[in-house]
């Protein structure tokens, strides 16, 4: 049984295709194991052509052709995925569905089926998640007229924190916001966070463990996971707040707008549009949004460099902290995502000086992480050996958690 | 020497006479001891008579007179504070300063004689504490003008938190905001946590504890303070972040803001204004802003009250944690604020479970606290006789604090 699994931007079409047959082991959510292919379509309804790429086993193709809209995408991969003599699947028919990893559908939280309803869920959120409904919605609009019979199934991201106690979702707004326009902390990221839940109980070889997952990267944010389950987590009503990322401010006092409006006098939309794209680590350090170039100035002695990495660190142990209180105490600390599994800097300075909650990290072992990787496939146990805590690096694996829920809301 | 420690509200002026002679030893730091009289003006700029009342020792009194500004409030105060009978000051030239516990200077952080500058930076902070500011800066004005002998001092709320490293107090913004508009954590309540600093350090008889200050009240923060100094609080860059607050939201993800005027039709300002009166305790429990209230209305099973107190409780917990981790563990806990040093039921809940950090309340003493602070003074120690970690309650003096402060500032 094959699901392909879809991550949309506004001009492209990500996907990798995964064999979700018979039951699913635990030793099957490692990387990559049943992924029969992966692409992207990009620049998508640009005027020029665009650029279809595929990978199937050893098989890499690369196709140049106009894809005016996402349904001529979809059809793109299916057409690569089922050539004659590449191609990984017979008929497009033995697709059995397309999930979607979706990001915001409020009152729908969950693993749907994409119906009309659904669609007016996601609309109602767009103010919300202006980068990522919209594109959803149009996609899933134009594949539902062109691929009547392909089931397309929204995975939202904040689905896992569905489990928050209610005293840990709720801001202190005036009565009905939450009611009326589901103003409340959704929290994101829930397919990685769901996956290390599931991936370091096998680990840990045990179910009630009392985790934070770090997923760090591109975006971040932590979860605190209590017997497999999001217990708090670090993004809010948007996927703007908690954590600094690479160019958005994470958490942020709304009540400095009015002063900045005045001062600047440039609009709401304008500063918030500045908040998220020239803030995060890309504002403090002045030095582009990318982790490693941060870490290569810092390292050279630039001050605004080693200062974003500061910001960055006080912030991940800030939210520890409270996720620590919250569980009432800590078994393991897992790092993922590409700056998770890739900067032993950020792990060192996350664990530093943490002995009195049982955290020791090994110096060494994270030091030879990447070294390790590349036999263990990425997992790797960093704290010493009288480390109350375990630490972890678990590469996560979204697509894996989306297709598993895909194959559920399908009935398969 | 007399100091007059003033609170300004837009149209109220409250005050207490500080003698502040000769050495300023630690025993002077109890509740009112050196307070020579208290009073208050209400209802200023009011078309009908204003209400001055006034104590001193034993004697209190209220007259009835048209007060339409605050110099003229000033001088009713001077005035009841030197009457020839019941007055405790001889002449109002012994009044050797005002003392403001003033809120925002922005850019002049610390204890400043009020001059025109300084008036400039309050003005550029307006639209940051525009409830505070702008009667402080009209206020001062007009007593430089009638009292021109009379130094006025301007003691910031945020001055304590002056040591916070840098790290701690940069929000990830665009380049620029920070040194052109002020935009960063600046903390309040300094002066409360300031005593809660030096008097938990004369109680533990040692001045390099780790200590976490909650200041719980109409509004409310936690400052993390190690030897002595502030390391890290929850205000921002205004008094409006944070934890709940009676009436105001607290922590909130400014990014919600499009939604909600899409959805509303309200502006900007109409929703900031409904977050800062209608959010907090008040809009959680629709039983009003009152703890003892939602306590009452929550004992008697209504569910918004009991969920009201716990977002509340686990807010300060929330960031109690961040504060821990910050300072590498934990030498003890100080309550303070009218919910601080009256709620055995917050207190309770806020160390609820934190044994692994060695956290550990005596139920009994926190129930009895209020008899036993009869004839304590209100001071308090809570712990049980095994926990590694000292729980206190201690009454703030914040009044001593700017006056101690505006004794240096003028020099004497």
């Amino acid at each position: 049984m094959l699901i392909l699994v879809a991550n949309l931007g506004s001009t492209s079409f990500k996907y990798k295709l995964l064999d979700v047959s018979g039951d699913l082991q635990s030793s099957d959510v490692r990387p990559d194991s049943r992924v029969l292919a992966r692409g992207a379509v990009e620049r998508i309804g640009d005027a020029s052509t665009s650029r279809c790429e595929v990978t199937i086993g050893d098989f890499h193709d690369v196709s140049e052709m106009p894809v005016p809209d996402h349904g001529v995408a979809v059809q793109a991969c299916l057409d690569q995925l089922t050539h004659p003599q590449h191609g990984c699947v017979k008929d497009p028919s033995d697709v059995a569905a397309i999930g979607f990893k979706a990001v915001h559908g409020g009152r729908k939280s969950g693993t749907f089926l994409v119906d009309d309803d659904l669609l007016v869920a996601m609309a109602e959120m767009n103010a919300a998640a202006p980068a990522h409904n919209p594109p959803y919605i149009a996609a899933m609009k134009l594949l539902r007229e062109r691929f009547p019979d392909l089931p397309l199934v929204a995975a939202f991201e904040t689905e896992f924190h569905d489990t928050i106690p209610e005293a840990r979702r709720l801001y202190a707004v005036p009565p009905g916001w939450r009611e009326d326009f589901q103003v409340q902390k959704w929290g994101f990221h829930g397919a990685s966070h769901r996956f290390i839940a599931e991936r370091a109980a096998e680990l840990l070889q045990r179910d009630d463990a009392r985790i934070v997952s770090c997923h760090l990267g591109g975006s971040s944010s932590l979860t605190a996971i209590q017997s497999g389950q999001s217990v708090m987590t670090t993004m809010g009503m948007t996927p703007q707040t908690g954590l600094p990322q690479n160019n958005r401010v994470g958490d942020f006092d709304p009540f400095a707008l009015p002063l900045l409006i005045e001062r600047t006098g440039k609009s709401l939309e304008q500063l918030l549009t500045q908040l998220a794209s020239e803030g995060g680590l890309k504002g403090l350090s002045g030095r582009g949004s990318d982790l490693r170039d941060i870490e290569a100035a810092a390292d050279e002695g630039d001050e605004r460099s080693q200062l974003a990495l500061q910001v960055f660190v006080e912030e991940i142990r800030r939210h520890l902290g409270g996720m620590v209180v919250a569980m009432g105490g800590l078994d393991a600390i897992v790092f993922t995502g590409g700056i998770g599994e890739n900067s032993e800097v950020v792990r060192e300075a996350v664990c530093k000086n943490l002995e009195f909650l049982g955290v020791e990290l090994d110096s060494v072992r994270n030091q030879n992480h990447r070294e390790h990787a590349k036999q263990s496939g990425g997992e790797d146990r960093l704290n010493s050996d009288s480390s109350g805590v375990q630490i972890w690096v678990i590469p996560t694996n979204e697509e894996w958690v989306v297709a598993k829920r895909t194959k559920q809301a399908v009935g398969l």
